[in-house]
């Protein structure tokens, strides 16, 4: 068993030094990332006052528009899209019925434009009734060939190279890193370790409530029509209280959808790091703020006044996506 | 930042070194201790057809009862009782109204007889109204002082020796271990890591729904009078899938309250471990089971019927608690 354990030791011990190279080698070197190189190595350094033993380096991401493109739709809208179509002959009472009638028509823009009422409506229908494993394989199945519509990419391979960067050395520091998104958990979690390196476990997003039962004596979580947990806006510090329950030192957003997990970050006393992505790239990415559909307004306001870390995709990213040549 | 990494990881690789004795002197060369140790071994040996990968070695530990004795009353009912006593004078309603008037009498059988109703109200009552940071505090100061009616010993006393080199065992080999309790994840978080050296990220229980809101620019958290999650029976498994997002492969439990977490746990297809710890110690601790407030009966039953392993308190432990000498 000796042999055994010290082996993974000894792994561990190489991954840490191989990271001692630049460990953010797609962030320009401007604001953004010597404020993130400057406040991993304060909270570190053994006997600085900013020290924070390793228990306590908690950072949150949100995930659309933070961790990978959400435009011209976050990507969970096609998956639920492409769901709603395959369960549509077994419904037909939805050719008459918002906002499933747009989303067969193929109109998403119009289905995702109804608000909360409409979304809640289709989360339900593509998660409830099925079990936990069902559900997790549907959307195994679906990240791996799914394509955005505009770039024909996968959509896996529209994450933030800088940000996949950010993740792997606060990992590299001790930091437990968490995804608190307002998109639905058990979307994330099939995929999330592979693409991310952030496990099950480390996945905050929106639920259903479920049932547990058995049938013909074989357990199963089951899906059930009702809303559980929205973690988007105030919603976010909520299910990082319920989920982790110790406040976060480090968080990434993109819009006003993350500023009370932001606010509850930067509240907590110590040294913290709130660093906002700006989606300033009409170019490599898209360009939007104030105007957009999920606003980053309020959030830049108070970016700006308190003095956070704004990321400019434009100007600090030699690289948008992990696909992407340097 | 090179030699600041390497030395925790060095510090990491003597502390598994350290663990290569004897890892659970407290228990008998009996049958629960050699079930432990070939499932271990099974599960991290590498190349075996029973290997499970690190990311999967989930154990999932149930805490009054399992970790800590659970007798004459849950010891969460000894701080509900200080806390609705220090709140009385606030609410003149009480003194007509159970279960609280049977509290303030001192009468903390009855109270807790009468059923989820009953409990709920003195959870709310307890939990609601004040911050997560606050309600932190007061569990906090309590459990650095409370003493148990009968032994008086502090309760983090009563925690069972042989259940912490379990965890420590487990950890030692790769396992990120749980506590997936019916009692308030809010009252064990504060004080889990310190006496089971399980995060409070890593502590699953029963919830009241949260409210994030500015006070006076300042952010806050706060219980409000509803029940978010009960963690009990069905709600095991549910709060497991909603926090882990994977299925233990190892689970610790010693009543029927416990079932849907074992059965969740074993029907997972590959190696696992259902334990249940079976209070049969009358001298040394409290014997009950069948016919027990809170019984271990089905479970007990299924236990035998599936070959689970139980270990009996008497005969399978050398020391119950950490506080005793061997």
């Amino acid at each position: 068993m000796k042999k055994l354990i010290i082996i993974p030791c000894l792994l561990v011990l190489l991954a840490c030094c191989v990271h001692a190279g630049d460990p953010l080698p797609s962030w320009q070197d401007t604001a953004p990332r010597k404020a993130i190189i400057a406040f991993v190595e304060k909270v570190t350094k053994p006997g600085s006052t900013n020290f924070v033993p390793v228990e306590k380096r908690i950072a949150t991401f949100d995930n659309d528009g933070t961790l990978w493109s959400e435009k011209p739709l976050p990507v969970q809208c096609y998956f639920i899209s492409d769901r709603i179509k395959s369960l549509a002959p077994q419904h037909p009472e939805w050719t008459n019925q918002e906002p499933f009638v747009s989303v067969i028509r193929g109109d998403l823009t119009s289905a995702f434009s109804g608000g909360d009422k409409a979304i809640l409506a289709m989360f339900i229908a593509t998660q409830s009734g099925i079990t936990t494993d069902e559900f997790e394989k549907l959307v195994t199945d679906w990240i791996a060939t799914a394509r955005h519509p505009q770039t024909k990419q996968l959509y896996t391979e529209m994450v933030y190279q800088p940000m996949i960067e950010l993740l792997a050395y606060l990992r590299a520091n001790g930091f437990k890193t968490y995804i608190v998104s307002g998109g639905s958990a058990d979307f994330m979690r099939p995929w999330a370790e592979t693409v991310y390196g952030v496990p099950p476990e480390q996945v905050i997003g929106s639920t259903l409530k479920t049932r547990f039962e058995l049938r013909d004596g074989i357990p199963a979580i089951v899906g059930v029509p009702e809303l559980d947990l929205m973690t988007a806006a105030n919603g976010k510090p909520i299910g990082i209280q319920s989920h982790i329950g110790r406040r976060p030192i480090a968080s990434f957003g993109n819009s006003d959808n993350d500023l009370p997990m932001m606010q509850w970050t930067a509240a907590g006393g110590g040294a913290h790091l709130c660093l906002y992505v700006h989606h300033t790239d009409a170019k490599r990415e898209w360009a939007y703020d104030r105007k957009s559909g999920d606003p980053f307004d309020k959030g830049l306001d108070e970016a700006l006044a308190k003095g956070w870390t704004v990321a400019s995709m434009k100007d600090d990213w030699k690289v948008i996506y992990v696909g992407d040549k340097k």
